[in-house]
């Protein structure tokens, strides 16, 4: 219907996360309105990615250099990991703004639904990382989903003669959560972890 | 935080209509992850539609071609010309694969609001095809909006010497829509236009 051009530049639009056909559609000729304040840019930008972007051969972040700009920070504490299972997860802990510590991440969860098994996550990697003498602890930060559990405690396992403390990240009420609106696992969790109020 | 080559596709991926910076953040990852079967297809899409894609000088349509496809195509009927106030709506009547004449897109309605002027909307180049004595008749098919109808009512008066039927799209229950649903205006429309059934 349209030019080809623009129904390939839709169809590609369309795949990515959070935009359907038909929002496509609209970005795609929001992109030719706005030819020289975004679609220039936009096509520029991503050919810079798509040049300098790399994975990170040590904690498997993406940055535009390899060792990443986390890993090579001098400032950032060696001997505490936090292990994440994607990049947006880091991005996530970085913008909190408390952990100065280096990250690993492991690229997704154990899941035999999806056929995803040990080999497949940054498992060996992080075990090689968490031996070395520097290293005192491990914090195990996937998602509080079955998966993500499933995933923790089988990385809990792989690190038991390694020498690090195990920890993973508190359950319990979200800062500015209200109780009514919460699942009673979380307030079960936040309910069992209760501390003393100073 | 991000590589500054990333965090620049993030701010300008989040300018699309549809996402914001939480949606752009990801579909920047998801373009950095499918690196080979989506980020670079998508970033040639974008230099081939910024070279290639124009807008068509007949009626202000987009495409590869200038007059465009529909301008040029000789099995189109040339006595009816189609007012639209967008490509989009153009696309959405192309869709419905109805309507057999021309086209002709203004690039918006007549708005005080937003300081939108007949001057900003190519409505002396339609007066000029309407006074064609090809042309037999235009359909307005402008918004249901106020500013739509007025803009309507406004390209009316001015193709008023043309010689030519001028009409407007009808107005009642959407296909597939129920009344419960509907507002007053539609339901009174679609009343007072009602139809004998044969």
């Amino acid at each position: 219907m349209a030019a080809p051009e623009i129904e390939q530049l839709i169809q590609l639009l369309s795949k990515l996360p959070g935009l359907g056909p038909r929002s496509a559609r609209r970005a795609a000729l929001h992109l030719v309105k706005k030819k020289d304040i975004l679609m220039t840019p936009l096509s520029q930008a991503l050919v810079r990615v798509e040049h300098n972007v790399k994975n990170c051969s040590v904690c498997g972040n993406i940055d535009a250099s390899d060792p990443c700009a986390i890993c090579t920070d001098m400032r950032r504490d060696d001997s505490i990991i936090c292990v994440v299972q994607d990049v947006a997860d880091l991005w996530a802990l970085e913008r909190s703004a408390t952990f100065k510590g280096r990250y690993h991440v492991l690229g997704g969860t154990l899941s035999a639904l999806d056929g995803i098994g040990p080999e497949d996550l940054k498992i060996d990697t992080l075990v090689g990382r968490a031996s070395n003498q520097a290293v005192k602890e491990v914090i195990l930060a996937t998602s509080a989903t079955v998966d993500g559990q499933t995933t923790a405690h089988y990385i809990a396992d792989c690190l038991a003669d390694c020498n690090v403390k195990i920890s993973g990240l508190a359950h319990g009420v979200p800062v500015g959560g209200e109780l009514d609106y919460l699942d009673d696992g979380t307030l079960s969790a936040a309910l069992s972890a209760r501390r003393v109020m100073e």
